[in-house]
C-alpha cells in the first residue's frame, strides 16, 4: 500500500475499503454478541492483520472494541471491562510511522504494531482473543513460482495475472493460495485461546463463477493489458512484463471451506456475502478507481518498473477502466464474510 | 532521534550509546542469573524502553533473551524455554519503519513496536518479565513549564540547559525528573509481573557533585552557547532561544532512590556505576561528538528554529568542543546502571 497521507496515498484512497469494513461492522457486532465467550478476563487481546496505514484499521478495531465491552455489560454485568490491547500487523515495509502518528489519542487500548506476514507465527502462543482481517487475504504471500519460470506450463507470459491465461496460471494462483491459507490457520491456531474468534473479510467469487467475470480480477487484467501497450510503445521491457505478476488470488467459499476442514483447529460460525457493498465502478469514476488500485499496486508496480512509468501507466488504465465500463457493470462483486471459531 | 540510516542518523552516531549497552552486558547477564525467579512459564515478554532506531536495541535485547535461556537451561533443565515477546518502544514519532527494517532476520522472539510515552501506560496490567532502559530516563517528559515563563523565577532566558543558570532552574529541571521518574514507576508497577526485573542504565552524577561539572551537562551548556552566537550574529531570533530548552536531566542516586523508595513497588536489587564506558571527549574527535550529540538533538533543534542553521550551529559546536577539550577531559562521566525487582 502507498504510505503517508499524500494525494495518492492508501489513506485517502481507500474508501471502497471502508465501505467493506462498515458492511462488515454489523456482522462483527453479532459474531461478539452471540459467539464471544466471555470468561472474567483481566485482559482482552485483539489483532488486526493487513491493518495498513489507517484510517480504516481504528474504525475496525472500534467497533470490535465497543461490541466486546457490551457483551460484557449485557452478560457480566458484575464483572470488570478488561483492559485491551490491540496489535496492528502488516508487512514490515508497511508505513508504521504513518499509522502511529494516527492513533486516535482517547483510544482506550494499549496499541502495538506488528511487522511481518500473517502467513506465519507473528504473536505469542495462546495471547490473542480476537482475530480481524480485512481485504488482506488475497494477498498472496508470493507469486506462485512456477508463473514466472520460463520452464514451466505455468509461465504467465505476456500477462501479470491469471485470467485469460492457460489454465496451468489459474491453477498454481489457486494452490499458492490454499498454501497460504494452510499457513495462516496453522499460525492462528497456535496464537488464538480456546474460544477465540477470527474474523475475515474477502474479496471472492461465488462458487463455480468462472474468475474472469470478477470484477477484482478484471482490474488486475487491465492494468496488465496498460502495462503491455506501455511495453509496446518500447517505454518499459516486454520481458520486464513476463517476469511480473500480481500476487493476488480472489477465493470462493468451497476453497475456503476445504483448508478451514483440512486444518481441523477451527470450526465456521458463518460464512455470508456482505451484500451490501457497491461494486466501485457503479458509483465511482474511472479516475477514482484508478486512484484505489493505484494506492494498492503502486509499489509493487515501483519495484519493478521504476517510479517514471506511474503517470502514464494509470493514465492508460483510467481510460481502459473508462472503456470497459459495460463489462465492469456486468461483473461480479461479491465480499465475503468468515467468521471462525478456535476449537 | 534522528531516523533512517544516513550519514547523520541515530543509527551511524550511536556507538557511544553502544559502549554502555556493551559495558551493561554482564551486570544484566548477572542480574538474570542471580535475581530472576524462573517459574515453569510459557511466555516471557521484554520491554525495550526508549528502544530508538536500532541497532542498538537489538544487541541489548540478544544479551537479555540470551542471559534468560541459559538461567532457564541451568536452573530448570526439565522445563521448556519459553516463547519470547519483545516489545520495541519509543515516543510515537520515532523512525519505526527504519527499526522493523532492520530487525534481525534469524530472531527467536516475536517482534512488536509500543509507540508512545514511557511515562504512562504502555502495557496491559501484569504482562512484562523484563523491562530494560538504557541512556532513555535523562530525557524528560516535557521541558519544565516554569523554565520557559517570563514571569516566573525560574525563566530561563539565553540559555537552553539549567547549568550556569538560576538555582531556580535548576530545581524545576530536578522536580519535572523526579515527577517523570514516578509516573514511570507508577506505569511500570502495574504492568510488571510480581518478581519481574527492571534494568535501567542512566547518564547520572555522583551524589553532591554540581551538575556543570559533569560533561553530558557541558554538552548541552556548549550547544547553548552556539545557538547564542547565532543569534547574536542575527540568524536566529534570541527570542527563540529564550523559549527553547532541552527537556534533559542527570540525576544521581540520592535522587533515584529517594523516588524508587517514595514509589514503594520496586526494590533495588543493584546500583552500580559503569565505569568501563570511556568519556566520548577522550577518543573521539569533537567532529564525532558533534555527530554524535547532533543525532540525538538535531529534531528538537529543527523544530524550533528551522532545518536551515543545522549545519552551520554544528559546526560552531565542533570548534566549541574543541576549545574545551582541557574542561572536558577534567569532567565527569557516571553511567549508572540500576536492577529494581517489583515487589
Amino acid at each position: 500500500m502507498t504510505g503517508g497521507n499524500g494525494l495518492k496515498s492508501y489513506t485517502k484512497n481507500s474508501s471502497y475499503q471502508r465501505g467493506v469494513i462498515d458492511a462488515a461492522k454489523s456482522h462483527i457486532q453479532g459474531a461478539i454478541a452471540k459467539k464471544l465467550q466471555p470468561e472474567n478476563l483481566e485482559t482482552f487481546s485483539v489483532a488486526d492483520l493487513g491493518c495498513s496505514v489507517g484510517p480504516n484499521t481504528f474504525f475496525a478495531v472500534q467497533n470490535i472494541l465497543e461490541s466486546v465491552k457490551l457483551k460484557y455489560k449485557t452478560h457480566e454485568p458484575n464483572s470488570k471491562i478488561p483492559e485491551f490491547q490491540v496489535f496492528f500487523n502488516d508487512h514490515s515495509m508497511n508505513d508504521f510511522n504513518t499509522l502511529f502518528k494516527c492513533l486516535p489519542p482517547n483510544r482506550e487500548y494499549y496499541a502495538s504494531g506488528v511487522p511481518g506476514s500473517f502467513y506465519s507465527r507473528l504473536f505469542l502462543r495462546g495471547s490473542l482473543h480476537f482475530v480481524h482481517s480485512s481485504y488482506s487475504l488475497h494477498w498472496l504471500s508470493q507469486v506462485p513460482k512456477e508463473v514466472t519460470n520460463r520452464k514451466s506450463l505455468a509461465w504467465n507470459n505476456g500477462r501479470i495475472y491469471h485470467i485469460h491465461a492457460r489454465e496451468e496460471v489459474t491453477k498454481a494462483y489457486s494452490m499458492q493460495h490454499a498454501m497460504d491459507m494452510t499457513n495462516f490457520l496453522s499460525a492462528r491456531a497456535e496464537e488464538v485461546v480456546p474460544g477465540g474468534l477470527v474474523a475475515i473479510v474477502v474479496p471472492a467469487r461465488p462458487n463455480g463463477t468462472p474468475h474472469a467475470q470478477v470484477i477484482f480480477n478484471m482490474m488486475f487484467d487491465l492494468l496488465g493489458s496498460s502495462l503491455m501497450e506501455l511495453s509496446k510503445k518500447g517505454l518499459i521491457d516486454e520481458e520486464r512484463v513476463d517476469s511480473f505478476n500480481i500476487p493476488a488470488y480472489c477465493t470462493c467459499p468451497q476453497e475456503l471451506e476445504a483448508v478451514i476442514q483440512k486444518n481441523g483447529c477451527f470450526s465456521i460460525e458463518r460464512m455470508k456475502s456482505l451484500s451490501t457493498v457497491i461494486a466501485p465502478d457503479t458509483r465511482h469514476r474511472p479516475q477514482d478507481v484508478s486512484l484505489s488500485i493505484r494506492a494498492i499496486t503502486e509499489e509493487l508496480i515501483r519495484e519493478q518498473f521504476g517510479a517514471e512509468i506511474l503517470d502514464e501507466l494509470f493514465h492508460l488504465f483510467t481510460n481502459k477502466v473508462g472503456e470497459a465500463h459495460q463489462d465492469i457493470a456486468s461483473g461480479i462483486a461479491l465480499n465475503l464474510f468468515l467468521l471462525l471459531k478456535r476449537n
